[in-house]
C-alpha cells in the first residue's frame, strides 16, 4: 500500500498517470491554504471535474473503503484536506458541513495565529485557543483528522493533550535533524506517538537537512532513528510535493493577503534528486531497508501505517 | 453637542424620535458582532432602508461634516461600527472597504481570541498578532477608529503603543470601580491618554459598580475622579445602549456559534433607573455638575470631546 498523506500537485492528466505508474494507492490532497468556505467549495469542483475526466486513473476518497476500492480498480483515491482552518470561520458547525463535503483533514493553523491556534511562523505562541478547544472536540465527533502541520509548539503540545483521538503531523521532519520552525522537537513527537498519533515525513527541501542536497540515506537513517526510538508504526509520508505549481503559488502560501508588504521573492526550491514526483516513491523503500530499516516497518512507512491509522480516523465517534 | 459612541438599539421610528427628543447630535449604532462580511451588508441595507424611511429623524453620517450637517438640519447623525473585525477576514484589504462602505470604528476583537488580539474573555492573553499589527496600520492609513472596548489587557497595551494614531475604547469603565473582564485597568488607561485616545464610559449595568443600582452620582464621581487624574478632554459617553433587544440577542452576543454547549441563561439586565432610552441622555449634565464637574467639561464629556476626536479621525492620513 503506498500512500502519500500530503501533496498540492497542480492536478493534470500527466500527474495522475504519475501516480498510476508509481501505484499510488491514495493521496492526499490539499484543498485550501488561505481560501475562505466558497474558494474551497471551488477547489472541490475542480477536483471533481478532474475525477470525471479521468476516471480510469483516480477518484474521490472519503473512506477506508474508498481506498480499497480504488486499489482494487487500478486507481488511485484522492482524500481532501485543509491546510487552514479559515473556512470554519467562528462557526462550529461549519466542520461537520465540511466533512460532509469529503474532507477528512484540517489543521489548526497555517503559519500564523488563527482562531484555532497559534502558527509556527507567529511572534507569539499562545498554544491552542477558547474555541480552538471546541473545534477540537467537534473534530473528533466527526472523524476530521487534525493535523497540526504548520502549527507552534505550544499549539501541538495543547491540541495532542485536548483531543480525544489521536492526531497527525501530515508533513514535518524533526527540528534536531534540520532546525526550522516547521519541524517538531522532540516532546512533540513524542507526545503524539505517546497518543497513537502519526506523522507523516515531508520531502520538502526546506524540511530536509541540506535542502534539496538532501541524500536519500542520509532521510533514512533519520527515518530510523525516529523507528528505533518510538518504535515502526506512527510515521509515513506526506511529501509535501508541490509539482508544476508556478513560483506565484508559494509566493501566495507564503503571504496570503494579510501583509501590506508581501515578500514576493519565494520561489519553490529544487526537488532531492531523489524525489521529483510520484514516480520516485516507490524507490524511497531501496533507501529505508539500505538505512537497516525491516521490509515490513519500510511498508509501514510507505502506506500501511497511513492506513491502519486511517482506520478509525475518518468515522464520527 | 451630545455624542453617544456606542449603541445597539433596535432601530425603530419610536428609538429616532427619543434620539430626537434628547437632541442627539450623532450615535455610533453597531452593524456587526458575529456577522460575517455578507450579514455586515445586511445589517447596512437594513438601515438604509430607515434612512430611506425616517429621513427626518437621522441621516448616514461618515465625516465630522456629515455631523455638523446632521445637527443643522435637526437630525442625528447615525455613525457606523464593528465589534469584531471577523468581517476582514485574512484580507488586509477589506479595512478600506469597509471603510469606503462607510464603517468608522472596528474593534480589534470581540471577548475571544481574533486573528487581530486576544480578547478580554480569552483565556491566554497573547495581545496583538502579527496581522493584528498589518490591520492596526491600515486602520491607521485609512482612517478607520480603532476601538479596544472588549480587548484583553495586553491587546490594549500593544495596539495603543503600536498604533500610529489615538485610539479609543467607546464602551468601558475603570476596572478598579467595577472589577470585571470588560474593564480597563489604570495602566491601560493612562496609556490611551497618554497618546491621545478617548475612553468612553458604559453604562451598561455588568460594567457599573453596584450594576442595575448604581446611581447617577457614584457614576459621575467616578467620572470625575477620572477627569482630576488625567484631564477633561479623553473621555465622553458610549453608553452601550441596547434598548428593544429580545435576550436571544444577548445570548447571541455571548455565544456566537462557536460553542458546542451555548450558555441560554444571559438576559439583558434591567438598565440604571437614570438611563433607560436617549431621552435619559440630556440628564447625565445634572449629575455631571452635581459631582463638580466644570460645565465646560461636562459638555466635553457628553459630546464635545468625542467631537474634537473625531475632526482628525475619520480621514485617511
Amino acid at each position: 500500500m503506498y500512500i502519500d498523506c500530503l501533496q498540492y500537485v497542480a492536478p493534470s492528466p500527466q500527474v495522475f498517470l504519475q501516480m498510476r505508474e508509481a501505484q499510488m494507492d491514495a493521496v492526499h490532497i490539499t484543498v485550501g491554504y488561505h481560501e475562505d468556505f466558497a474558494g474551497v467549495v471551488q477547489n472541490l469542483q475542480t477536483w471533481n471535474s478532474w475525477f470525471e475526466r479521468c476516471p480510469d486513473l483516480i477518484c474521490r476518497a472519503t473512506s477506508v473503503k474508498d481506498i480499497h476500492d480504488a486499489k482494487a480498480n487500478g486507481k488511485t483515491a484522492i482524500l481532501f484536506g485543509l491546510q487552514n482552518p479559515f473556512p470554519i470561520g467562528t462557526n462550529l458547525a461549519q466542520i461537520e458541513l465540511l466533512h460532509n463535503l469529503g474532507i477528512r483533514f484540517c489543521q489548526v493553523t497555517y503559519n500564523q495565529q488563527s482562531l484555532l491556534g497559534a502558527g509556527c511562523f507567529e511572534s507569539h505562541d499562545g498554544g491552542l485557543t477558547d474555541f480552538g478547544r471546541e473545534a477540537i472536540t467537534e473534530m473528533n465527533r466527526v472523524g476530521m483528522v487534525i493535523d497540526l502541520s504548520h502549527a507552534s509548539h505550544q499549539t501541538c503540545l495543547d491540541t495532542i493533550e485536548w483531543s480525544k483521538r489521536p492526531v497527525t503531523v501530515t508533513h514535518a521532519n524533526p527540528k534536531n535533524w534540520r532546525d526550522v520552525p516547521r519541524n517538531l522537537k522532540p516532546d512533540v513527537i513524542a507526545a503524539l506517538v505517546e497518543k497513537g498519533g502519526m506523522v507523516g515525513f515531508s520531502l520538502y527541501p526546506h524540511h530536509l537537512a541540506n535542502g534539496s542536497d538532501c541524500s536519500l540515506a542520509d532521510f533514512a537513517n533519520m527515518v530510523k532513528g525516529l523507528m528505533d526510538t518510538y518504535g515502526p508504526n506512527h510515521f509515513g509520508i506526506g511529501s509535501d510535493l508541490c509539482q508544476d505549481q508556478p513560483d506565484s503559488v508559494v509566493q501566495w502560501m507564503r503571504n496570503g493577503t494579510w501583509k501590506k508588504d508581501p515578500d514576493l521573492s519565494a520561489t519553490f526550491p529544487a526537488p532531492p534528486s531523489w524525489f521529483k514526483d510520484n514516480r520516485d516513491f516507490p524507490g524511497l523503500a531501496d533507501g529505508l531497508t539500505g538505512a537497516g530499516i525491516a521490509n515490513r516497518d519500510t511498508a509501514g512507512v510507505l502506506g500501511d501505517n497511513w492506513m491502519r491509522f486511517f482506520e478509525t480516523a475518518f468515522e464520527p465517534l
